[in-house]
């Protein structure tokens, strides 16, 4: 059923690029498998090699990791007059010159899909333009720049300066050295400008996005934040409001209920409402290579195949039932010398390590509270039932299940 | 462009089909709009009125919302053999005949989509087979039932016990007369079956998944889970394992940096693990009716039109840039009689409303920090430069933009 490999030319090759190729080469098989078509980059062009005309030539879709507006504009639509589908993380060229993109792909009658200029992976776009495809949206809130929310998130944390913050983030690669773009609130302005496209049908362009940046903030706004117990994040919202719609980005203090109150560090989220839904939070990491090149790569197999209105086709695979968790144990036992001697021992031989334990004296009896490492059900079970018998037990022990954070 | 009316045969009328039926009425035309078809409901089958067969002849797609097993099941397969679309949100008919109704979707060549079936408008069925088309996800957790996620959230709230937090839930309409499904966590076990389906290609049966309820949950494990920093939710988990894959619900305690802990009140929350994307998480108000009721509606419109690759042509709306919000002002003044008074007035005479203050004396100085009601932003502005011309001022003001927590 193959008509052949489905061609994509590669436009750019710096950090997104470059994961984006090293993900679908991982990914081909898998998604020939599902598609029927196997994709295969046919061609790259960078600043030093390729021919456009040439890539252009031997592709079915193209996929620009460009950049910048041009030439990356001249190429994209170039792409979509020649009848390619694109796919595209740029989030400049969206939020400036974004009508004429769209009225080219809409002539054109292809695609044109840009899951990865919003937020990286967080899917804002499908949801918005699918699942949300009814409900009249009356407001999107985000944190769209994962630059800035690590510098204020490490601003509450440690009270460093804004100065020491910014550092920090470019040794880790969270800042560029010219970090300007993120900083003033710009990149965050042009990815609100495309959201509030989605969201309201309204063209709206970085020029009509104000913006401030968080580069005045200071460490003592982030000590008054946490004494009203307020938050303090770079958030970009688009409105409907008298009749038109606002967008804008600022640093705000959120009340600590609010959804994106507890986004830390370099991750993004994008908060959507609508009277329909009251809201929804998408939340995940922001913009790094491998992340944008995945929501890239999730739009480059929607345009070889329409997404699925089913599930495939089952493989087998065994159904585990003896789990490994960390636990949580609870037990009320006499307050005498040896007793916590000999629970450890209990849990030693069935292999429970101890992580955190905490012994309070309740006048003859002790409470002993104990966090364990991960280990299997079985043997966790296993050895609380050994030690539910112990003569100096004075409760039936409570157990329960624990999970770690999973970033950070 | 139209050929006629898309014609919608609604199984079940009770809380969400009722939901689904007004929202559908109520977004019709926009949906002609967009789709050059008008949806209509063609006929209503209850317990006590309608014909199936009848019902069946006059739809091109069927919407089922009667719950339970039979005669869903049977409807269901009817229709898809029938040739068409089928959109459910009917958990325990996927989690338990699943196998069957994807073969028979598959043989009729239709659609069968059911986002409404796990966590209401949070769109995790979409994002696993979009988003993450091409992504190797490890792992899902899901705050998946939201009735007991009320119930726990209100007993680490109050301290209250389980069954008269159960019984508040009860009152709100948040759990059922007969509570059990949701709080013996057999609901919830139902939904991850599905997920777990999606997320690992594996067919996963209501009996692989090992759940357990919340019935057994005292104020004092609340208690110590405080104590210790934890939150404690009913989690469902998927997960790969040994070369196989495990699902269960359990009572969990989460660390605080655990992005399932935040997740309050009715609210349902999924998160997606995948080494590519590290993580998404999506979380949203769980099953409500029109929750429900507009990710069924979604579905929809996905099997009438596929999904757009593009924005639709922009409509014109003005762009607004005086908005409202709420402000925080933090100035240092020279302590002495009247200040507060002065500012104040300033404050109200540009309309700004003072919601709350602290004044803190700092030797000669104090400091005043205020919140305020949402105004606009000129007005609030133009009190700012009065009040930083006041001869007692002592340092430029710090002005931050607030923002409230949305729900509850």
């Amino acid at each position: 059923m193959s008509d052949g490999p489905f061609r994509i030319a590669l436009l750019g090759h710096g950090t997104v690029g470059a994961a984006f190729h090293e993900l679908l080469d991982a990914r081909a098989e898998a998604i020939e498998a599902e598609a029927g078509r196997r994709p295969e980059i046919s061609g790259v062009l960078t600043r030093s090699r390729g021919d456009f005309d040439d890539l252009l030539e031997r592709s079915d879709l193209v996929v620009e990791l460009m950049g910048g507006t041009e030439p990356a504009r001249e190429y994209v639509l170039r792409a979509l007059a020649a009848g390619r589908h694109v796919v595209t993380a740029n989030k400049q060229l969206l939020s400036q010159h974004g009508e004429e993109i769209y009225e080219a792909a809409r002539a054109g009658g292809v695609q044109l899909r840009f899951e990865g200029a919003v937020a990286g992976v967080v899917p804002a776009i499908r949801v918005m333009g699918e699942t949300l495809a009814a409900a009249h949206i009356e407001r999107v809130h985000g944190i769209v720049n994962g630059t800035t929310n690590y510098i204020l998130t490490e601003m509450a944390r440690t009270g460093a300066s804004y100065e020491t913050a910014l550092a920090a983030a470019q040794q880790l690669g969270y800042a560029e050295a010219n970090p300007t773009e993120d900083v003033s609130g710009k990149d965050a302005a042009a990815k609100m400008a495309i959201l509030a496209r989605l969201a309201f049908n309204v063209a709206v362009h970085l020029d009509d996005v104000s913006y401030e940046g968080i580069e005045h903030v200071t460490p003592e706004d982030l000590e008054y934040a946490k004494e009203l117990g307020l938050s303090l994040k770079l958030v970009g919202s688009a409105e409907r409001i008298d009749g038109g719609i606002a967008v804008h980005v600022h640093p705000v203090f959120l009340y600590a209920g609010h959804p994106l109150a507890s986004v830390n560090g370099a991750f993004n989220a994008v908060t959507i409402e609508s009277p329909a839904i009251t809201e929804i939070t998408l939340s995940g990491p922001g913009a790094g290579g491998p992340q944008t090149a995945s929501a890239v790569l999730g739009d480059v197999i929607s345009a070889i195949i329409p997404p699925p209105s089913l599930p495939p086709n089952p493989v087998e695979l065994p159904i585990v039932t003896d789990v490994e968790f960390s636990h949580y144990l609870h037990v009320e036992v006499a307050d005498r010398p040896g007793v916590l001697a000999q629970v450890a021992e209990i849990l030693g031989l069935q292999g429970v390590s101890i992580r955190s334990v905490v012994q309070k004296g309740l006048g003859d009896d002790a409470r002993l509270v104990m966090v364990m490492h991960p280990v299997l059900e079985s043997r966790f079970q296993a050895a609380v039932d050994l030690i539910s018998r112990l003569d100096f037990v004075r409760s039936t022990p409570r157990v329960m299940r624990v999970m770690e954070e999973v970033f950070e």
